[in-house]
């Protein structure tokens, strides 16, 4: 096979994989056959998540030095890789809920900008931004979190969650989870039901899952 | 008729509007009936602007007194209206360039990072990011763009484009203009043609898109 050959398949099953049906999903089908779905789910993930792995790129030192930095930007630039990280989120969701679905998606600025709102769309879902202080206009509740040095402010429109709505909250990277633990903040203020956690990557070693107890956390790319 | 038949005839409408055929966008069919689809899209697009203009709000005196701050959250809360902006914008990049597509949708910083990817994909074009100064990670080019009070930086990774690949740039709004002139200077930078400036809408007023000459500028919501 050459190179060229060894691509257009490689694509081709790229495509297939995220042109596969949204009936999988369901976690159980009429018949009640549940554990040949989520079979076929999980098979699925599996697959896509090898092209999504493919598509990540490592900077070193960056942004400051000691940092091994993972750039998901590459992810966006082709737009097989992003519809691949479309689906792998969306069957994510199905495999951490499979007889339940969030009624909001909520997404920290910038990154998980880039891809938490066509996550909401295709999951059905609303889409509530969570910004820096001062970012969002009108009536707005705040939440406070650590950073390496010192403290800063998210915030999220009052309007953003009515209570008792399911809220699934999705971010590209968790570190040490002080950001994730402020929009959880946030949507607990407002009266969601905070269903868990959905993040691409985890950076190892910073503990961060431990500080989102009592809720599922996931991570798409558990490898990094 | 009630009000909540009303409400469910509206959405009805609204969901038949933003599942119309894909096959509109092409503004040429087969047998040549050019103006037939032209009418047909330009149609559709003052439907779907109905719409989206329904879920705008304003807040008065934000971020700063004397600014009348259009709010476009609420175009992503609902997945109706979410779905609906999409669909606006694809018509309109359709009616910008009826016989031509980009290959790349530069996004913006925060806001355009909201619709810019999902746009993107629905083009099966890529994504491109600008951000502000030492966000991006690896080789980027730098812009500076001057704000109210100084001046600031946007940055591009330099292999976001590639040479004499098509690129629209895509917004929330166009104020000044002098952000989606330093995104221009990026796309030229590293030799992308560009096609042109995409916003949802447009501060009155400021004559922003003066700024930015040669290449088309399209507002969708031209009302605000």
């Amino acid at each position: 096979m050459t190179t060229d050959d060894s691509v257009a398949q490689e694509q081709q099953q790229q495509q297939q994989a995220t042109t596969t049906t949204a009936t999988n999903l369901d976690s159980q089908d009429a018949s009640g056959r549940k554990s040949t779905t989520a079979t076929s789910t999980s098979s699925e993930l599996a697959g896509v998540k090898v092209t999504i792995t493919k598509s990540l790129r490592r900077f070193a030192d960056f942004p400051i030095p000691g940092i091994d930095f993972v750039d998901i930007m590459p992810l966006f630039h082709d737009p097989v890789a992003h519809a691949t990280l479309l689906r792998a989120l969306q069957l994510q969701v199905s495999e951490m809920f499979p007889n339940d679905k969030p009624d909001i998606v909520v997404g920290l600025d910038a990154r998980g900008f880039l891809f938490g709102p066509a996550l909401a769309l295709q999951l059905g879902a609303g889409f509530t931004a969570v910004r820096k202080k001062g970012k969002l206009p009108g009536p707005c509740i705040t939440a406070e979190y650590i950073k390496e040095y010192g403290k800063d402010f998210f915030q999220m429109q009052e309007d953003g969650i009515e209570k008792g709505q399911k809220v699934l909250v999705v971010d590209d990277i968790i570190a040490t989870g002080g950001s994730a633990t402020a929009a959880g903040d946030l949507v607990k203020q407002l009266g969601g039901d905070l269903m868990g956690f959905l993040f691409i990557l985890e950076i190892p070693g910073l503990k961060g899952r431990d500080k989102l107890d009592n809720v599922p956390v996931s991570i798409l790319i558990e490898e990094s």
